[in-house]
């Protein structure tokens, strides 16, 4: 069964990167999320980056803020998708530094970046990439949609009134 | 077997887009592409949209410029993941519009995005989708890596003896 | 009789774009509220772009924030003028985002963009529409901007003393 | 029957402002043509603001660079629907002053602002203004449409061989 | 003997150019102010500029936020030296608006911008401009300059200590 | 009499630089120019600032690109109005950096500034800062602006036809 | 021993760059603290920067906001390495302004430029610059960097249980 | 004696970079070029950054372009300290991204940044790190200074006579 990595470089990006872990159990897929700092700890990133398709995981999600080299870091590793979510962080100039340190890598390094703040959007794709050869998780995406749509109607209901 | 549409807003978006065709071949996996408007062909989006993951798709790539619509488009139509790669079209503000009417897609409605005509790294991140799930497409994707670390490293001899 | 929509991505976007319905109603032009999703509710965004001039609509007024496609979209499906207001959402890039995705769109697809939350001015850009065939309508226009010269000679008036 | 005026702030916008008045040709309204340079020909500026409506016009397309004032003080003047076009002259910053000095016009005073050179689109729109009052023009913007698809069906063809 | 005349587009830029009006009191050169709308009254505006070297005034100084137009289209009505004021407004985009469409004038029409929200610098260049010509004003001016080199000096002693 | 010194960093800057020496030749306002590098000569730097009112200046214009410090510390050590002109130079980024590092001044000290490139601009700017106490410079910049607005009539006349 | 002078343009920079005083010492490097403004001070920017390798400092540390030139002006002066920590000070436009006047500095004249208020990581690379020619400060910089490793990994135990 | 290595991303940055080379070789310092790809040859990079102090560098000087994150990699990686070049790549976003994914690096690992393309300034700024602790390499710096102060004095020169 597929299971996904979700990883940041600080546990300030805790607040931002838990709605990815959220939103991935709630398709019942297995999440296990943990600290690397690319900066930090590049030890321990090494690690993660090339060793994570042997040890089951089958999607990377990687957040982080500032010049945020974790995401591109670890696809450099690691053959496996990476999803890259740009974390404004506290001292980052709006989130244009995460956003383009992680969006504008090189040719033959891809990381698939979401919007900024976007861990959400980050555990729906990782569950579309494991749905893209899982019909079993391709449903669940095609019902969340669902519910998505529904919300959206109960709303324009309410609005209709006024 | 895996396959991949690579769709695009415009002829003009083809000599950007036509990299991530030529790497996807490279890996032997299989590509269509076609061109879709979002805003001159609707019908054409919304059928191609909705019938993406029945005609056998596994990714879908889709490039465009300037108010790029089409890549969340789609996202919003299919199921499976969509790599969108903004294109620097010939009005474009230096890059800007494309980048973030891909990039910035709302919670529910992901769109993998890629580095600014970044069409080989689109075509790589899909090779890599369907190689989570496919052990064989992992390894032509290891393979690729280990010769893009080969080409550097005779770059690297050359320039030492300067 | 002249009919404006007033049509937004999101119930979030209501606080921004009730401007537009309250200066409309000011001026005595019928208008319908909806929620549209481009995203989230595809089909309902077709049918309604699709229909809104057999509707008995003059005028489309679209709201949405970050990458917004709701106000191309619509101009895609239908021949009425559109109106698009950026919204600054929450998780925006400062507004940017919105701005260039319902700005930059291609040629042949033209969006009436107006300024970032403008929802006031895309209400009256809406009657001044109207107004360019309805006499009456443009009257109004015309008393309404004589308002706002009052309005700033009286600001003036007080200021003078200072 | 309706008539669109087209104005520039100097001759220098014309390569970029003649796409406006060849699209509106090819609907069959009339346009005329002018130079008025808010910043140097202010009192011209004044006597075409005030009196446009009354001289027929229907729909006023304004196209300017750099600090672009002619859109919103011609908007300020007159009470017809004003397009602005941003012109991305030489001096320029990129057309970012262009852009954001057309479209961020306070509460009350709207300008229809397209896309960064989008002179087409500004066409395109003052005939979607007539249409909206005017059946016969209303069918014309619906056959352009249509003409615009079955280019890119035709262009889809082309590069589904490939 | 010299006056100054400082404008703005709104009362809502009052609590920034207020700064202005209180530095050139110190300096004792007269002012006035006025409210002066480029959009809601370009009658005002026309009347102001068109006279305002016949009514003493030597410099003029003029604020405004988003698509600011005041200060660029006094200066193309009257001969005296203008100086601009970008106001950071409440739906300005970060003031980019207000700072690029005082700025960014064509040629033959110069606005003398100042910082954003720099109300209190356009006083002092205000000073400078007519102590150009005035001895007594230019002394003024040094002897300001002198204080502020004082407070730094004080400031320093503070820190010293730490 | 009045006299202007035109200042720039490098030669580099001298063919934009030149605009603002032949506008006022053309007004009959002496002028000296000369290079002053604020990083690569600061002795000369100090040596003017502190001179230039002395030296029989009435006012400074200064242009500079990238990190351009020369315009803010001449008007750190003169009590003159100091106009400064950013200069697109080679490695700019866009022009932002020159713009930027000459309009922000801090309170206390500061520079009238141009549009990127604005070199004409400034020399018009200075006849007018000269003028607002001249009468007869004065009626020579109205003389221009006269000339200005017949250029346009001319350019007006021609494009009618078409 | 080495000796670190810690400047900046205003005590309103202090909170900012005290952190780069507490780093230092906290490496037992010896650190002085000024104030010194380029704009309101310039003979003490002057006197300082020309005597500072005089006075037996190693490194400069300058801080600034806005049109922030210190650093620049610093290092025109002095043959020492000179690092720049821009300041997001209050009227700053999103602290871009202080950004680019301190990173673009003209070929000859290096400024070694740090992130957006990171005056903690100015110190620890003055500490750098110190350790690369002194063993004993090289090996405190490396049990710095152990400290930040062992931080990462405890927040990583905690994380896992969630 | 000091040691610098000069490392690329690509043999592409080698016409930036080879300005750091030779301006170094213009001071008599020992220079050591590689390519080092933090994306394609992570294994060297980490190797490097390891062992650079033990190799018997100085200093470090990393130029990268688009989502540069060898600067700040190698930063992470050794105790020396690092100077950033961000290289204008020909996918590069006008230079925004490798400015801001080198500059914004994290608290506790800094990268000295200099200007886009400023591999000269990294040069010199290498030069001044040595120079700290090194008085005859401080003595070459100062001379090249001064040889920077006669060339701009020379170029004065001629201009005086326009």
């Amino acid at each position: 069964m597929s299971k996904v990595a979700v990883i940041m470089g600080s546990t300030s990006d805790l607040p931002v990167m838990q709605d990815a872990v959220d939103i991935l159990r709630g398709f019942d897929i297995e999440v296990e999320m943990d600290i690397v700092s690319a900066h930090r700890t590049p030890e321990k990133l090494f690690d993660f980056g090339k060793n994570a398709h042997k040890n089951g995981f089958s999607v990377i999600i990687a957040g982080a803020g500032g010049a945020a080299h974790l995401p591109g870091m670890v696809a450099s590793l690691s053959p496996l998708p990476v999803i890259g979510v740009p974390v404004k962080s506290s001292n980052s100039i709006d989130g244009w530094d995460s956003v383009l340190s992680i969006l504008q890598m090189p040719g033959g390094v891809p990381v698939a970046t979401v919007a900024l703040n976007g861990a959400k959007n980050a555990g729906i794709l990782a569950a579309q990439i494991i749905g893209s050869a899982d019909k079993c998780v391709l449903d669940k995406v095609e019902l969340y949609k669902q519910s998505l749509k529904e919300k959206v109607i109960k709303g324009a209901e309410e609005i209709k009134g006024k």
